[in-house]
């Protein structure tokens, strides 16, 4: 299966960014994306799939420490990064994170969960809680779900009327672009799966007692509601896919495939920022001298 | 060395919450712990350190989702866990908080970095500003620095007045006491590194462009009044070393020990904790009832 992914859909050289990239136009998440997909997997499948994400850690873990660097010299001016993680329950949105996100430091991360919204935060325009959780310079910021919960989970369920799920994707678009434009690059990832693979994964979660705490009965209701989640995500990938703020849908039936893709389209993203290694503010010689000078 | 510190100072049995533990009464930082000890360590030495701290992963993780399990059934009861990380600037705070704390899920960790007080802390009590990053139940709180600033380089550097500074170590202790009683398990470290290889790691820092970022050139103001910062840390060991907050010297001079001992201080801490799984809030044969209802 990984042998026949690596001849269709890729070369060694081709680019998730290219291979995973929501093309633009109308596109609908059932007819145009297999969940079951490798595209661009270089490994054999799950067997060396450990090997193949570990692979991934010294370079994404060295881009992370370039972004935090280029904070630590001009706060002000250093650029930061935002990964979107969206999908249905059991995704594996919290995979993504402890797997992939979870090879780098700590220390860079900047990790928002958006949960259901507060009294507070319903008080206010739904990318208000959102404003507040963007990435300081330096580091790679983790939506766990995002503004697009507003026209997603609030469309399904009309927690907002149809006017005001309307008005949402263009103030989403009009909000990612003055993200962007402030120095954040931003990174979508929609974690495609299945409706027989999401339906296996809450069976496992009840069946395993070191899983049941991950099991909500609310998720039923959700997975009861495929088909309608399936066309609010296809309404949100056509309608706010755009080039300062992309779109990439991540076959996530295979776990290991799914954190693999997601910590590679982040290298693949941060390789394109170019991030060097800061210039010294102070003078190298000097400091030396004085280093020198302290008692052994 | 990694043996003969095997064969005197313990056995595979022995407790590193035991030989790390600082003793009651008066100590002396610079007397009384050698900053190249490595007791407890059960491997060969820096050959083995890699699989020495990877075999802590699986027990350390488990740990972690236990505490973080939790949570998810009744936030308000769910404990947590405080780790306090000081020592002066080259000690490894950050190594630590990349090779040990990194190892665990970053969902599950809340981590809070104390630098120089800002204007609206300064014009609050000392505790204000570490109040407010207390982690949440379920969370591992990692302190890069910590309230015990306001006892070292404000002492040092007499930043405040002798009789304030003596008011903060009761105050440190009560507050402690109460953040303890409210469920959260403290657990203090000092890592001790020498004065030699203090100064050898910042000199590495200015011959290294990729390691130059970390380099302050106010770092060697400090390393210049390392006597000092020794008394004020001997200080607050003696005075802040509660049975409900312990400090434990870490050993530091070697980084394969330090990111070792204080996983496995870590993995002691919360064994003690005895963390089960919960229970589930929901009736499971129903819920299996349900998904298996689900469309396949």
């Amino acid at each position: 299966m990984a042998k026949k992914d690596k001849k269709t859909d890729s070369s060694e050289a081709e680019s998730l960014l290219e291979l995973l990239r929501v093309p633009s136009g109308e596109v609908d998440v059932l007819r145009d994306f297999d969940p079951r997909a490798t595209p661009g997997y270089p490994g054999k499948g799950k067997k060396d799939a450990d090997e193949e994400l570990e692979a991934l850690d010294p370079e994404l873990s060295d881009l992370q420490e370039r972004l935090y660097a280029a904070s630590t010299v001009d706060d002000m001016k250093a650029p930061s990064v935002l990964l979107i993680l969206q999908g249905l329950d059991t995704a594996g949105k919290g995979g993504v994170i402890r797997h992939a996100v979870g090879m780098v430091d700590p220390q860079g991360i900047q990790l928002a969960s958006f949960k259901r919204p507060t009294e507070e935060e319903l008080a206010h325009d739904f990318l208000w809680r959102i404003e507040k959780q963007l990435p300081k310079p330096g580091k790679l910021g983790i939506f766990d779900r995002s503004q697009y919960e507003d026209v997603l989970i609030q469309r399904v369920e009309q927690f907002a009327p149809p006017e005001e799920i309307e008005r949402r994707y263009g103030a989403i678009n009009d909000f990612e672009a003055r993200v962007a434009e402030s120095g954040t690059k931003i990174v979508k990832c929609f974690l495609n799966v299945s409706r027989g693979e999401q339906r296996g994964r809450l069976m496992t979660r009840l069946e395993d007692p070191e899983k049941l705490y991950k099991y909500n009965p609310g998720d039923v209701n959700t997975a009861s509601k495929f088909d309608a989640y399936m066309e609010a995500y296809s309404i949100a990938l056509t309608r706010c896919n755009t080039e300062i703020a992309p779109w990439y849908v991540i076959p996530s039936d295979r776990k290991w495939y799914r954190n693999w893709a997601v910590a590679k389209l982040l290298i693949e993203t941060m390789r394109e920022m170019e991030l060097g290694w800061p210039a010294a503010d102070f003078d190298i010689a000097t400091e030396k001298a004085r280093v020198s000078a302290l008692p052994e």
